[in-house]
Protein backbone atom coordinates (compact mmCIF):
# COMPACT_ATOMS: atom_id res chain seq x y z
CA UNK A 1 0.00 0.00 0.00
CA UNK A 2 2.84 2.15 -0.11
CA UNK A 3 3.15 3.07 3.43
CA UNK A 4 6.38 3.33 5.35
CA UNK A 5 6.26 0.38 8.09
CA UNK A 6 8.86 0.62 10.66
CA UNK A 7 9.18 -3.37 10.05
CA UNK A 8 8.93 -4.56 6.27
CA UNK A 9 7.01 -8.00 7.51
CA UNK A 10 4.46 -6.03 9.71
CA UNK A 11 1.60 -4.84 7.53
CA UNK A 12 -0.09 -1.52 8.35
CA UNK A 13 -3.82 -1.37 9.98
CA UNK A 14 -6.26 0.81 8.84
CA UNK A 15 -8.52 2.20 11.04
CA UNK A 16 -11.18 3.43 8.62
CA UNK A 17 -14.73 4.69 9.22
CA UNK A 18 -17.58 4.12 6.66
CA UNK A 19 -19.57 7.16 6.98
CA UNK A 20 -22.85 6.35 7.82
CA UNK A 21 -24.19 3.92 5.60
CA UNK A 22 -24.77 4.83 1.89
CA UNK A 23 -21.86 3.81 -0.14
CA UNK A 24 -21.99 7.14 -1.98
CA UNK A 25 -20.71 8.51 1.61
CA UNK A 26 -17.72 6.71 1.80
CA UNK A 27 -14.46 8.58 1.30
CA UNK A 28 -12.60 7.90 -1.76
CA UNK A 29 -9.70 7.10 0.31
CA UNK A 30 -11.92 4.50 2.26
CA UNK A 31 -13.58 2.73 -1.29
CA UNK A 32 -9.91 2.16 -2.54
CA UNK A 33 -8.81 0.73 0.37
CA UNK A 34 -11.61 -1.36 0.40
CA UNK A 35 -10.43 -2.63 -3.19
CA UNK A 36 -6.80 -2.98 -1.89
CA UNK A 37 -6.68 -4.28 1.53
CA UNK A 38 -5.90 -7.74 2.11
CA UNK A 39 -8.55 -8.28 4.65
CA UNK A 40 -11.65 -6.23 5.91
CA UNK A 41 -12.74 -6.31 9.69
CA UNK A 42 -15.91 -5.39 9.68
CA UNK A 43 -19.38 -5.72 12.00
CA UNK A 44 -22.71 -5.10 10.99
CA UNK A 45 -23.22 -0.86 11.83
CA UNK A 46 -21.43 0.25 8.12
CA UNK A 47 -24.70 -1.04 6.89
CA UNK A 48 -25.98 -3.32 4.48
CA UNK A 49 -24.96 -1.40 1.37
CA UNK A 50 -21.81 -1.28 1.81
CA UNK A 51 -21.33 -4.72 4.02
CA UNK A 52 -22.74 -6.48 0.98
CA UNK A 53 -19.82 -5.02 -1.49
CA UNK A 54 -17.46 -6.27 0.67
CA UNK A 55 -15.30 -9.25 -1.28
CA UNK A 56 -16.56 -12.48 0.64
CA UNK A 57 -12.73 -13.84 0.34
CA UNK A 58 -11.44 -11.06 2.03
CA UNK A 59 -13.84 -10.14 4.41
CA UNK A 60 -13.97 -11.16 8.18
CA UNK A 61 -17.35 -10.40 10.11
CA UNK A 62 -16.05 -9.69 13.91
CA UNK A 63 -19.64 -8.30 15.23
CA UNK A 64 -20.46 -11.62 15.71
CA UNK A 65 -19.25 -15.25 16.67
CA UNK A 66 -20.57 -18.25 15.33
CA UNK A 67 -22.48 -18.93 18.18
CA UNK A 68 -24.43 -15.90 17.72
CA UNK A 69 -22.13 -14.08 20.58
CA UNK A 70 -20.20 -10.54 19.90
CA UNK A 71 -16.68 -11.29 19.46
CA UNK A 72 -14.58 -9.23 22.47
CA UNK A 73 -13.07 -6.23 21.70
CA UNK A 74 -9.83 -7.88 22.99
CA UNK A 75 -10.03 -10.78 20.17
CA UNK A 76 -10.60 -8.14 17.76
CA UNK A 77 -7.49 -6.55 19.20
CA UNK A 78 -5.59 -9.79 19.31
CA UNK A 79 -6.64 -10.59 15.94
CA UNK A 80 -5.63 -7.20 14.32
CA UNK A 81 -2.15 -7.32 15.27
CA UNK A 82 -2.08 -11.21 14.57
CA UNK A 83 -2.75 -10.31 10.94
CA UNK A 84 -0.74 -7.48 10.58
CA UNK A 85 2.34 -9.40 11.71
CA UNK A 86 1.62 -11.52 9.21
CA UNK A 87 2.33 -9.15 6.99
CA UNK A 88 -1.41 -8.10 5.92
CA UNK A 89 -2.66 -4.89 5.24
CA UNK A 90 -5.78 -4.69 7.33
CA UNK A 91 -8.80 -2.36 7.20
CA UNK A 92 -10.69 -2.15 10.18
CA UNK A 93 -14.12 -0.64 9.19
CA UNK A 94 -16.07 0.73 11.73
CA UNK A 95 -19.15 2.52 11.20
CA UNK A 96 -18.99 6.34 11.38
CA UNK A 97 -15.92 7.67 12.48
CA UNK A 98 -13.69 5.04 14.04
CA UNK A 99 -12.99 7.44 16.89
CA UNK A 100 -16.62 8.36 17.83
CA UNK A 101 -18.13 5.97 20.07
CA UNK A 102 -16.09 3.51 17.88
CA UNK A 103 -13.60 1.76 20.26
CA UNK A 104 -11.01 3.15 17.72
CA UNK A 105 -9.11 5.15 20.45
CA UNK A 106 -8.50 1.33 22.27
CA UNK A 107 -7.57 -0.61 19.12
CA UNK A 108 -5.03 2.47 18.17
CA UNK A 109 -3.60 1.83 21.47
CA UNK A 110 -3.59 -1.78 21.62
CA UNK A 111 -1.92 -1.49 17.93
CA UNK A 112 0.86 1.24 19.06
CA UNK A 113 1.81 -0.65 22.13
CA UNK A 114 2.28 -3.86 19.97
CA UNK A 115 4.49 -1.99 17.64
CA UNK A 116 1.89 -2.60 14.64
CA UNK A 117 1.69 0.98 12.46
CA UNK A 118 -1.74 2.07 11.72
CA UNK A 119 -3.35 4.95 9.68
CA UNK A 120 -6.59 6.61 10.86
CA UNK A 121 -8.96 7.07 7.97
CA UNK A 122 -11.39 9.35 9.32
CA UNK A 123 -15.81 8.81 8.18
CA UNK A 124 -18.14 10.51 8.20
CA UNK A 125 -20.27 10.55 11.53
CA UNK A 126 -23.56 9.30 12.08
CA UNK A 127 -24.30 11.76 15.01
CA UNK A 128 -23.75 14.76 12.05
CA UNK A 129 -24.85 12.39 9.00
CA UNK A 130 -28.13 10.99 10.05
CA UNK A 131 -29.97 14.50 11.22
CA UNK A 132 -27.96 16.20 8.54
CA UNK A 133 -29.43 14.54 5.65
CA UNK A 134 -33.52 14.92 7.21
CA UNK A 135 -32.79 18.01 6.98
CA UNK A 136 -31.40 19.30 10.67
CA UNK A 137 -28.34 21.04 10.99
CA UNK A 138 -26.52 19.92 14.38
CA UNK A 139 -25.73 23.76 15.19
CA UNK A 140 -27.39 26.95 13.69
CA UNK A 141 -26.54 30.22 14.48
CA UNK A 142 -30.21 31.58 15.74
CA UNK A 143 -30.34 28.21 17.94
CA UNK A 144 -27.16 27.06 18.97
CA UNK A 145 -23.47 27.72 19.51
CA UNK A 146 -22.67 24.37 20.76
CA UNK A 147 -23.91 20.46 19.80
CA UNK A 148 -22.68 17.43 22.29
CA UNK A 149 -22.37 14.05 21.52
CA UNK A 150 -23.10 11.75 24.08
CA UNK A 151 -23.48 8.07 24.46
CA UNK A 152 -27.30 6.95 25.88
CA UNK A 153 -26.29 3.52 27.14
CA UNK A 154 -25.92 4.32 30.76
CA UNK A 155 -28.06 4.19 33.35
CA UNK A 156 -28.64 7.69 33.88
CA UNK A 157 -29.99 7.01 37.35
CA UNK A 158 -26.98 5.31 38.17
CA UNK A 159 -25.17 6.88 40.74
CA UNK A 160 -21.41 6.68 38.82
CA UNK A 161 -23.08 7.43 35.50
CA UNK A 162 -20.72 9.31 33.42
CA UNK A 163 -23.09 11.56 31.27
CA UNK A 164 -24.09 14.33 33.39
CA UNK A 165 -27.29 15.52 31.86
CA UNK A 166 -27.65 18.26 33.90
CA UNK A 167 -24.96 20.00 32.74
CA UNK A 168 -25.67 18.81 29.26
CA UNK A 169 -28.64 20.97 29.03
CA UNK A 170 -27.10 23.54 30.59
CA UNK A 171 -25.07 23.89 27.55
CA UNK A 172 -28.21 25.42 26.00
CA UNK A 173 -26.33 23.94 22.98
CA UNK A 174 -28.39 20.91 20.77
CA UNK A 175 -27.63 17.18 22.21
CA UNK A 176 -27.21 14.48 19.84
CA UNK A 177 -27.76 10.61 22.22
CA UNK A 178 -25.82 7.64 19.94
CA UNK A 179 -26.89 4.22 21.16
CA UNK A 180 -29.82 6.26 22.60
CA UNK A 181 -33.47 4.30 21.17
CA UNK A 182 -33.75 2.13 24.78
CA UNK A 183 -33.00 4.40 27.52
CA UNK A 184 -34.81 7.18 26.07
CA UNK A 185 -37.50 7.47 28.69
CA UNK A 186 -34.84 7.80 31.25
CA UNK A 187 -32.77 10.60 29.57
CA UNK A 188 -35.38 12.80 28.08
CA UNK A 189 -37.15 12.58 32.04
CA UNK A 190 -33.28 13.12 33.34
CA UNK A 191 -33.29 16.20 30.81
CA UNK A 192 -36.82 17.83 32.17
CA UNK A 193 -35.90 17.64 35.68
CA UNK A 194 -32.43 19.37 34.71
CA UNK A 195 -34.76 21.89 33.34
CA UNK A 196 -35.58 21.39 29.98
CA UNK A 197 -38.50 23.03 28.47
CA UNK A 198 -41.26 20.11 28.24
CA UNK A 199 -41.65 21.38 24.41
CA UNK A 200 -38.21 21.43 23.20
CA UNK A 201 -38.31 19.34 19.64
CA UNK A 202 -36.61 16.00 19.67
CA UNK A 203 -36.13 14.03 16.44
CA UNK A 204 -35.07 10.15 16.12
CA UNK A 205 -33.41 9.16 12.47
CA UNK A 206 -32.89 5.76 12.27
CA UNK A 207 -30.78 3.99 10.00
CA UNK A 208 -29.85 7.64 8.54
CA UNK A 209 -28.95 6.71 4.81
CA UNK A 210 -29.49 3.08 4.78
CA UNK A 211 -32.40 1.62 2.83
CA UNK A 212 -35.62 2.42 4.74
CA UNK A 213 -34.34 5.51 6.87
CA UNK A 214 -37.10 6.77 9.22
CA UNK A 215 -37.44 10.40 11.14
CA UNK A 216 -39.65 10.36 14.10
CA UNK A 217 -40.21 13.66 15.56
CA UNK A 218 -42.13 15.03 18.56
CA UNK A 219 -40.74 16.86 21.83
CA UNK A 220 -39.14 16.28 25.02
CA UNK A 221 -42.62 14.96 26.26
CA UNK A 222 -43.93 13.22 23.51
CA UNK A 223 -41.39 11.30 21.58
CA UNK A 224 -41.39 8.32 23.98
CA UNK A 225 -44.74 7.46 22.35
CA UNK A 226 -43.76 8.48 19.64
CA UNK A 227 -41.19 5.89 19.44
CA UNK A 228 -43.47 3.22 20.54
CA UNK A 229 -45.40 4.09 17.74
CA UNK A 230 -43.53 4.25 15.72
CA UNK A 231 -41.33 1.45 16.51
CA UNK A 232 -37.98 2.80 15.71
CA UNK A 233 -35.26 0.63 16.72
CA UNK A 234 -31.46 0.93 16.62
CA UNK A 235 -29.20 2.23 14.89
CA UNK A 236 -30.86 5.52 15.66
CA UNK A 237 -29.76 9.26 16.87
CA UNK A 238 -31.74 10.94 18.97
CA UNK A 239 -31.64 14.88 18.44
CA UNK A 240 -32.26 17.26 21.06
CA UNK A 241 -32.81 20.99 20.68
CA UNK A 242 -34.30 23.65 18.42
CA UNK A 243 -32.67 22.63 15.65
CA UNK A 244 -34.51 19.13 15.00
CA UNK A 245 -37.98 21.51 14.79
CA UNK A 246 -35.73 23.53 12.25
CA UNK A 247 -36.69 20.57 9.66
CA UNK A 248 -40.50 21.49 9.43
CA UNK A 249 -39.63 24.57 7.43
CA UNK A 250 -37.22 22.66 4.78
CA UNK A 251 -38.27 18.94 4.45
CA UNK A 252 -40.66 19.77 1.58
CA UNK A 253 -37.83 20.76 -0.55
CA UNK A 254 -35.30 18.46 0.59
CA UNK A 255 -34.22 15.91 -1.95
CA UNK A 256 -32.59 13.30 -0.14
CA UNK A 257 -34.11 10.49 -0.12
CA UNK A 258 -36.46 9.13 2.71
CA UNK A 259 -37.43 6.14 3.20
CA UNK A 260 -40.91 5.57 3.79
CA UNK A 261 -41.60 6.98 6.85
CA UNK A 262 -44.22 4.70 8.03
CA UNK A 263 -42.54 1.04 6.56
CA UNK A 264 -42.28 -2.55 8.17
CA UNK A 265 -40.40 -2.18 11.42
CA UNK A 266 -36.60 -2.11 11.82
CA UNK A 267 -34.44 -5.21 12.08
CA UNK A 268 -33.47 -4.84 15.88
CA UNK A 269 -29.85 -5.11 16.26
CA UNK A 270 -28.19 -5.03 19.48
CA UNK A 271 -27.13 -1.76 20.25
CA UNK A 272 -23.29 -1.58 20.70
CA UNK B 1 -27.80 14.99 -12.45
CA UNK B 2 -31.27 12.91 -12.57
CA UNK B 3 -32.06 14.61 -9.04
CA UNK B 4 -36.21 14.78 -9.18
CA UNK B 5 -37.06 18.64 -9.07
CA UNK B 6 -40.39 20.33 -8.34
CA UNK B 7 -40.34 22.56 -11.65
CA UNK B 8 -37.74 21.26 -14.29
CA UNK B 9 -36.93 24.78 -14.95
CA UNK B 10 -35.40 24.73 -11.86
CA UNK B 11 -31.89 23.43 -10.98
CA UNK B 12 -30.70 21.45 -7.54
CA UNK B 13 -28.75 22.97 -5.17
CA UNK B 14 -25.99 20.29 -3.10
CA UNK B 15 -24.78 21.12 -0.04
CA UNK B 16 -21.52 19.50 -0.15
CA UNK B 17 -19.09 19.02 2.78
CA UNK B 18 -15.55 18.75 1.83
CA UNK B 19 -13.97 17.07 4.58
CA UNK B 20 -11.42 18.49 6.22
CA UNK B 21 -9.06 19.54 3.27
CA UNK B 22 -7.60 16.15 2.24
CA UNK B 23 -9.03 15.24 -1.50
CA UNK B 24 -9.09 11.81 -0.58
CA UNK B 25 -11.07 12.72 2.23
CA UNK B 26 -14.12 13.98 -0.05
CA UNK B 27 -16.91 11.31 -0.52
CA UNK B 28 -17.45 9.45 -3.21
CA UNK B 29 -20.43 11.84 -3.74
CA UNK B 30 -18.64 15.02 -3.47
CA UNK B 31 -16.26 13.93 -6.33
CA UNK B 32 -18.74 12.75 -8.34
CA UNK B 33 -20.78 16.24 -7.96
CA UNK B 34 -17.61 18.10 -7.89
CA UNK B 35 -16.96 16.90 -11.51
CA UNK B 36 -20.75 17.48 -13.11
CA UNK B 37 -22.04 20.44 -11.36
CA UNK B 38 -22.39 22.94 -13.87
CA UNK B 39 -21.20 25.87 -11.24
CA UNK B 40 -19.69 25.41 -7.87
CA UNK B 41 -19.59 27.94 -5.00
CA UNK B 42 -17.08 28.32 -2.40
CA UNK B 43 -14.79 29.72 0.05
CA UNK B 44 -11.10 28.96 1.37
CA UNK B 45 -11.87 26.25 3.51
CA UNK B 46 -11.98 23.34 1.45
CA UNK B 47 -8.53 24.20 1.78
CA UNK B 48 -5.85 24.52 -0.93
CA UNK B 49 -5.89 20.68 -2.25
CA UNK B 50 -9.35 20.87 -3.15
CA UNK B 51 -9.50 23.79 -4.09
CA UNK B 52 -7.17 23.92 -6.82
CA UNK B 53 -8.46 20.56 -8.36
CA UNK B 54 -11.88 22.57 -9.09
CA UNK B 55 -12.37 23.57 -12.66
CA UNK B 56 -11.50 27.53 -13.11
CA UNK B 57 -14.49 28.01 -15.64
CA UNK B 58 -17.16 25.92 -13.16
CA UNK B 59 -16.20 27.51 -9.93
CA UNK B 60 -16.99 30.52 -7.90
CA UNK B 61 -15.01 31.89 -4.49
CA UNK B 62 -17.41 33.25 -2.53
CA UNK B 63 -15.67 33.73 0.27
CA UNK B 64 -13.89 37.19 -1.39
CA UNK B 65 -15.13 39.83 -3.07
CA UNK B 66 -12.51 42.09 -5.35
CA UNK B 67 -12.22 44.43 -2.69
CA UNK B 68 -11.02 41.60 -0.45
CA UNK B 69 -14.09 42.05 1.81
CA UNK B 70 -16.14 38.79 2.21
CA UNK B 71 -19.13 38.40 0.73
CA UNK B 72 -22.56 38.17 2.89
CA UNK B 73 -24.08 35.23 3.67
CA UNK B 74 -27.25 36.94 1.76
CA UNK B 75 -25.45 37.83 -1.59
CA UNK B 76 -24.56 34.15 -1.44
CA UNK B 77 -27.86 32.89 -0.89
CA UNK B 78 -29.52 34.90 -3.77
CA UNK B 79 -26.86 33.68 -5.88
CA UNK B 80 -27.74 29.97 -5.20
CA UNK B 81 -31.09 31.03 -5.43
CA UNK B 82 -30.40 32.91 -9.28
CA UNK B 83 -28.17 30.26 -10.26
CA UNK B 84 -31.25 27.47 -9.16
CA UNK B 85 -33.52 29.45 -10.88
CA UNK B 86 -31.53 29.62 -14.39
CA UNK B 87 -31.40 26.22 -14.56
CA UNK B 88 -28.24 25.30 -12.94
CA UNK B 89 -26.92 22.32 -10.80
CA UNK B 90 -25.19 24.11 -8.09
CA UNK B 91 -22.46 22.94 -5.45
CA UNK B 92 -22.52 24.77 -2.29
CA UNK B 93 -18.95 23.20 -1.14
CA UNK B 94 -18.65 23.61 2.60
CA UNK B 95 -15.22 22.82 4.54
CA UNK B 96 -15.65 20.01 7.06
CA UNK B 97 -19.54 19.23 7.22
CA UNK B 98 -21.90 21.94 5.99
CA UNK B 99 -24.23 21.21 9.19
CA UNK B 100 -21.29 21.84 11.67
CA UNK B 101 -20.42 26.07 12.44
CA UNK B 102 -20.94 25.99 8.41
CA UNK B 103 -24.04 27.79 7.82
CA UNK B 104 -25.76 25.51 6.14
CA UNK B 105 -28.77 25.73 8.38
CA UNK B 106 -29.73 28.92 7.03
CA UNK B 107 -28.56 28.49 3.10
CA UNK B 108 -31.48 25.40 3.20
CA UNK B 109 -33.89 27.40 4.66
CA UNK B 110 -33.27 30.16 2.31
CA UNK B 111 -33.72 27.85 -0.23
CA UNK B 112 -36.64 25.85 0.67
CA UNK B 113 -37.83 29.30 1.36
CA UNK B 114 -37.78 29.98 -2.31
CA UNK B 115 -38.90 26.89 -3.57
CA UNK B 116 -35.58 25.55 -4.98
CA UNK B 117 -35.02 22.03 -4.22
CA UNK B 118 -31.68 20.96 -2.15
CA UNK B 119 -29.34 18.18 -1.23
CA UNK B 120 -27.51 17.97 1.81
CA UNK B 121 -24.41 15.61 1.00
CA UNK B 122 -22.56 15.24 4.65
CA UNK B 123 -18.52 15.70 4.79
CA UNK B 124 -16.33 14.88 7.70
CA UNK B 125 -16.23 17.71 10.32
CA UNK B 126 -12.71 18.70 10.70
CA UNK B 127 -13.84 18.56 14.46
CA UNK B 128 -13.30 14.56 14.35
CA UNK B 129 -10.92 14.43 11.70
CA UNK B 130 -8.62 17.24 12.66
CA UNK B 131 -7.85 15.77 16.32
CA UNK B 132 -8.00 12.08 14.38
CA UNK B 133 -5.47 11.95 12.19
CA UNK B 134 -3.34 13.42 14.57
CA UNK B 135 -3.89 10.43 16.65
CA UNK B 136 -6.37 11.91 18.99
CA UNK B 137 -9.82 10.07 19.42
CA UNK B 138 -12.37 12.56 20.69
CA UNK B 139 -14.51 9.59 22.54
CA UNK B 140 -12.49 7.31 24.34
CA UNK B 141 -14.16 4.70 26.95
CA UNK B 142 -11.35 5.32 29.51
CA UNK B 143 -11.78 9.04 29.33
CA UNK B 144 -15.26 10.33 28.47
CA UNK B 145 -18.69 9.64 27.22
CA UNK B 146 -19.50 12.96 25.37
CA UNK B 147 -18.23 15.26 23.40
CA UNK B 148 -18.94 18.71 22.67
CA UNK B 149 -18.38 21.23 19.63
CA UNK B 150 -18.50 25.00 20.50
CA UNK B 151 -17.41 27.78 18.88
CA UNK B 152 -14.57 29.69 20.27
CA UNK B 153 -15.14 33.01 18.10
CA UNK B 154 -17.44 34.92 20.76
CA UNK B 155 -15.66 36.79 23.76
CA UNK B 156 -16.22 34.66 26.99
CA UNK B 157 -16.70 37.69 29.65
CA UNK B 158 -19.47 39.14 27.03
CA UNK B 159 -23.19 38.97 29.57
CA UNK B 160 -24.37 37.84 26.40
CA UNK B 161 -21.85 35.48 25.44
CA UNK B 162 -23.92 32.19 24.34
CA UNK B 163 -21.61 29.78 25.45
CA UNK B 164 -21.52 28.15 28.54
CA UNK B 165 -18.29 27.26 29.54
CA UNK B 166 -19.53 26.47 33.04
CA UNK B 167 -21.38 24.09 31.79
CA UNK B 168 -19.09 22.66 29.41
CA UNK B 169 -16.66 22.13 31.74
CA UNK B 170 -19.35 20.23 34.03
CA UNK B 171 -20.07 17.92 31.19
CA UNK B 172 -16.58 16.08 31.82
CA UNK B 173 -16.75 15.10 28.53
CA UNK B 174 -14.16 16.09 25.64
CA UNK B 175 -14.05 19.92 24.25
CA UNK B 176 -13.62 20.93 20.92
CA UNK B 177 -13.55 24.49 19.85
CA UNK B 178 -13.57 25.83 16.41
CA UNK B 179 -12.57 29.69 15.46
CA UNK B 180 -10.92 29.37 18.52
CA UNK B 181 -6.75 30.25 17.84
CA UNK B 182 -7.67 34.02 18.79
CA UNK B 183 -10.03 33.54 21.84
CA UNK B 184 -7.97 30.53 23.29
CA UNK B 185 -6.33 32.49 26.61
CA UNK B 186 -10.27 34.04 27.61
CA UNK B 187 -11.77 30.17 27.00
CA UNK B 188 -9.00 28.44 28.76
CA UNK B 189 -9.47 31.14 31.45
CA UNK B 190 -13.13 30.73 31.49
CA UNK B 191 -12.59 26.67 31.99
CA UNK B 192 -10.41 27.01 34.35
CA UNK B 193 -12.42 29.27 36.67
CA UNK B 194 -15.27 26.91 36.05
CA UNK B 195 -13.09 24.41 37.90
CA UNK B 196 -11.19 22.59 35.07
CA UNK B 197 -7.98 21.38 36.40
CA UNK B 198 -5.05 23.81 35.25
CA UNK B 199 -3.33 20.71 33.93
CA UNK B 200 -5.86 19.18 31.25
CA UNK B 201 -4.02 18.13 28.46
CA UNK B 202 -5.16 20.19 25.28
CA UNK B 203 -4.19 19.89 21.65
CA UNK B 204 -4.13 22.29 18.58
CA UNK B 205 -4.47 21.03 15.42
CA UNK B 206 -4.00 23.60 12.61
CA UNK B 207 -4.71 23.16 8.85
CA UNK B 208 -5.70 19.07 10.06
CA UNK B 209 -5.41 17.16 6.39
CA UNK B 210 -3.09 20.07 4.83
CA UNK B 211 0.04 19.86 3.26
CA UNK B 212 2.08 21.43 6.36
CA UNK B 213 -0.26 20.22 9.23
CA UNK B 214 0.61 20.84 12.50
CA UNK B 215 0.22 19.74 16.09
CA UNK B 216 0.81 21.79 19.02
CA UNK B 217 0.24 20.00 23.03
CA UNK B 218 -0.06 21.62 26.20
CA UNK B 219 -2.30 21.67 29.22
CA UNK B 220 -5.19 24.75 30.21
CA UNK B 221 -2.18 26.27 31.81
CA UNK B 222 0.62 26.23 29.12
CA UNK B 223 -1.33 25.94 25.93
CA UNK B 224 -1.46 29.94 25.04
CA UNK B 225 2.11 29.82 25.36
CA UNK B 226 2.73 26.99 22.93
CA UNK B 227 0.41 28.70 20.71
CA UNK B 228 2.63 31.81 20.51
CA UNK B 229 5.66 30.20 20.46
CA UNK B 230 4.52 27.91 17.53
CA UNK B 231 2.54 30.92 15.84
CA UNK B 232 -0.66 28.17 15.87
CA UNK B 233 -3.33 29.95 13.20
CA UNK B 234 -6.39 29.47 11.73
CA UNK B 235 -7.81 27.08 11.26
CA UNK B 236 -6.88 24.99 13.23
CA UNK B 237 -9.03 23.18 16.16
CA UNK B 238 -8.84 22.95 19.89
CA UNK B 239 -9.41 19.59 21.86
CA UNK B 240 -9.56 19.70 25.73
CA UNK B 241 -9.76 16.85 27.80
CA UNK B 242 -7.76 14.09 28.66
CA UNK B 243 -8.28 12.21 25.00
CA UNK B 244 -5.64 15.10 24.10
CA UNK B 245 -3.10 13.47 26.13
CA UNK B 246 -3.66 10.04 24.83
CA UNK B 247 -1.49 10.91 21.22
CA UNK B 248 1.39 10.68 22.98
CA UNK B 249 1.12 6.61 23.74
CA UNK B 250 0.35 5.61 19.96
CA UNK B 251 1.97 8.66 17.73
CA UNK B 252 5.10 6.69 16.98
CA UNK B 253 3.03 4.08 15.37
CA UNK B 254 0.65 6.77 13.86
CA UNK B 255 1.39 6.44 9.95
CA UNK B 256 -0.94 9.25 9.06
CA UNK B 257 1.57 11.83 7.19
CA UNK B 258 1.76 14.97 10.25
CA UNK B 259 3.45 17.77 8.65
CA UNK B 260 6.62 19.14 9.96
CA UNK B 261 5.78 20.33 13.54
CA UNK B 262 8.69 23.28 13.78
CA UNK B 263 7.69 24.58 9.82
CA UNK B 264 6.91 27.82 8.71
CA UNK B 265 4.57 29.96 10.03
CA UNK B 266 0.86 29.17 8.91
CA UNK B 267 -0.98 31.68 6.95
CA UNK B 268 -3.38 33.89 8.48
CA UNK B 269 -6.90 33.17 7.03
CA UNK B 270 -9.51 35.45 8.81
CA UNK B 271 -11.63 33.17 10.90
CA UNK B 272 -15.26 32.66 10.14
C1 LIG C 1 -21.21 2.19 18.81
S1 LIG C 1 -21.91 3.69 18.20
C2 LIG C 1 -20.83 3.98 16.83
C3 LIG C 1 -20.95 5.34 16.23
C4 LIG C 1 -20.12 5.52 14.98
N1 LIG C 1 -18.71 5.38 15.27
C5 LIG C 1 -20.38 6.87 14.30
O1 LIG C 1 -19.49 7.73 14.29
O2 LIG C 1 -21.47 7.03 13.76
C6 LIG C 1 -23.41 3.05 17.48
C7 LIG C 1 -24.51 4.08 17.42
O3 LIG C 1 -24.29 4.99 16.34
C8 LIG C 1 -25.52 5.46 15.86
N2 LIG C 1 -25.60 5.14 14.41
C9 LIG C 1 -24.66 4.55 13.68
N3 LIG C 1 -25.03 4.49 12.37
C10 LIG C 1 -26.24 5.07 12.31
C11 LIG C 1 -27.13 5.37 11.24
N4 LIG C 1 -26.86 5.02 9.98
N5 LIG C 1 -28.29 6.03 11.53
C12 LIG C 1 -28.57 6.39 12.79
N6 LIG C 1 -27.75 6.14 13.83
C13 LIG C 1 -26.60 5.51 13.59
C14 LIG C 1 -26.61 4.78 16.66
O4 LIG C 1 -26.95 5.64 17.73
C15 LIG C 1 -25.90 3.56 17.16
O5 LIG C 1 -26.50 3.06 18.34
C1 LIG D 1 -16.68 28.26 10.10
S1 LIG D 1 -16.01 26.88 10.87
C2 LIG D 1 -16.50 25.62 9.72
C3 LIG D 1 -16.36 24.21 10.22
C4 LIG D 1 -16.64 23.16 9.16
N1 LIG D 1 -18.01 23.24 8.71
C5 LIG D 1 -16.33 21.76 9.65
O1 LIG D 1 -17.26 20.96 9.85
O2 LIG D 1 -15.16 21.45 9.84
C6 LIG D 1 -14.28 27.12 10.59
C7 LIG D 1 -13.41 26.45 11.64
O3 LIG D 1 -13.33 25.05 11.40
C8 LIG D 1 -12.09 24.57 11.85
N2 LIG D 1 -11.41 23.93 10.72
C9 LIG D 1 -11.86 23.79 9.47
N3 LIG D 1 -11.01 23.08 8.72
C10 LIG D 1 -9.98 22.75 9.52
C11 LIG D 1 -8.78 21.99 9.34
N4 LIG D 1 -8.49 21.43 8.18
N5 LIG D 1 -7.96 21.85 10.41
C12 LIG D 1 -8.25 22.40 11.59
N6 LIG D 1 -9.37 23.12 11.81
C13 LIG D 1 -10.22 23.29 10.79
C14 LIG D 1 -11.31 25.76 12.39
O4 LIG D 1 -11.57 25.82 13.78
C15 LIG D 1 -11.98 26.91 11.68
O5 LIG D 1 -11.84 28.11 12.39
Amino acid sequence: MGQPNRDTATGTVYLVGSGPGDPDLLTVKAARLLEDADIVLHDKLPGPEIIEQLPDDRSEDVGKRAGGERTSQKEINERLVELARAGKTVVRLKGGDPFVFGRGGEEAEYLAAHDVPFEVVPGITSAVAAPGVAGIPVTHRDHTSSVSFVTGHEDPTKEESAVDWEALAATGGTIVVLMGVGRLPDYTAALREAGMDAGTPVALIERGTWPGQRVATGTLETIVEVRDEEDISPPAVTVIGDVAGSREAVVDFLANEVGDETSASAPTEPEE
